[in-house]
């Protein structure tokens, strides 16, 4: 049974993967692949082994061929579609981050209660909060990324399951309960930032010894 | 020894301390803090343990203190200044991010190859990348926000690391080596979609006996 850390090493293998067959590359191993992970070979065979995927330790893998079969794993065979609710700062620069088309990842609208913020006519629409559910449901999206302020994250969430979205990013700075059937993701940036603190000051006072 | 999760728990008790002080209350149980983190309060108890902190069971734990000393072991009894490497969509989005503020982290610059983009005069100022060097032993900063693209990453790790930078974040969408004395975190918007992706398609799966 594959963890996150192993879906994690999977999408990091593929993005090097995808370097790697744009420099023309046709074979890679599997120590070029514990490179671009930060982990050990051993771990990327493993890894691989998990999904019955083989490879000629000699020979290498065909890069080509691998990428076919993590994209197929990491559900990446098709384009997935995802909508944002709350268009504030962080909603705004994911709406127009570029590295999700790379990932076969598509934001296809933005949610806001401001009508000011509402624009039908951009490339990625902006709507009314009220028409989140007939949205998702006319366009069979699966999948939410929410980033509201935290007084507002519980209830979108609520509103987000109700349209049947299946599997979200939270990343407002409250921890959403992982509702049953739902995949729920809190992802704090703030929480990010005092982790690196933390062990940055750690590190600090083990080198002088306090 | 504390680990990343429970360095990650602390960050969401404080958050959710810092709310209930907001709403004037005094006293907080570790069965309201296990409710704020998603945990149990045994694993509550067990991290205050961790750092010597104590309740009475029955009195539950006086917030302002408890703020206190949470705030003391996340290092932040004083305000943590940031510098971020690369204003283009995310970078923008966090020079701005509000969020940060309440828990005493502020982003003092960013830098840019770009000179359309510097801008001395405004509240965050966005300067040269040449400046960095400078500006970071000048000013003492100790932590750094990467958001440049892939291929700028791990040029722009070297010039933090020149500049004395200890702790970094990279949101650049490839995985940067820690080097000794430097804390870093890689952290992948795409990876963390394509993460909620997987586990969303794999419950789906199973749920349908597929």
């Amino acid at each position: 049974m594959a963890n996150k850390g192993c879906i994690i090493r999977l999408s990091r293998y593929r993005n090097a993967l995808l370097r790697l067959k744009a420099l023309n590359f046709v074979k890679v191993f599997s120590e070029n692949l514990a490179d671009s992970a930060r982990v050990t070979a051993v771990q990327v065979r493993k890894d691989f082994s998990l999904f019955g995927i083989s490879g000629n330790r000699r020979g290498g893998y065909l890069i080509e061929e691998l990428i076919a079969k993590i994209s197929a794993i990491l559900g990446k065979d098709e384009v997935q579609r995802f909508v944002i609710v709350g268009i504030g700062n962080i909603g705004q620069a994911l709406l127009h981050y570029p590295g999700f088309k790379k990932s076969e990842i598509e934001i296809v609208a933005g949610f806001d209660i401001d009508q000011n913020k509402h624009n039908r006519q951009a490339a990625v629409p902006i709507l009314p909060l009220e028409e989140l559910g007939n949205f998702v449901e006319k366009n069979k999206i699966r999948f939410g990324i929410i980033s509201v302020p935290d007084s507002a994250a519980q209830e979108t969430l609520q509103l987000m399951l109700q349209a049947g979205i299946k599997g979200i990013l939270n990343f407002a700075p409250i921890c959403l309960k992982e509702p049953q059937n739902c995949v729920v993701r809190n992802l704090s940036l703030e929480t990010e930032l005092e982790n690196i603190i933390y062990f940055t000051v750690l590190a600090e006072k083990e080198e002088t010894g306090k």
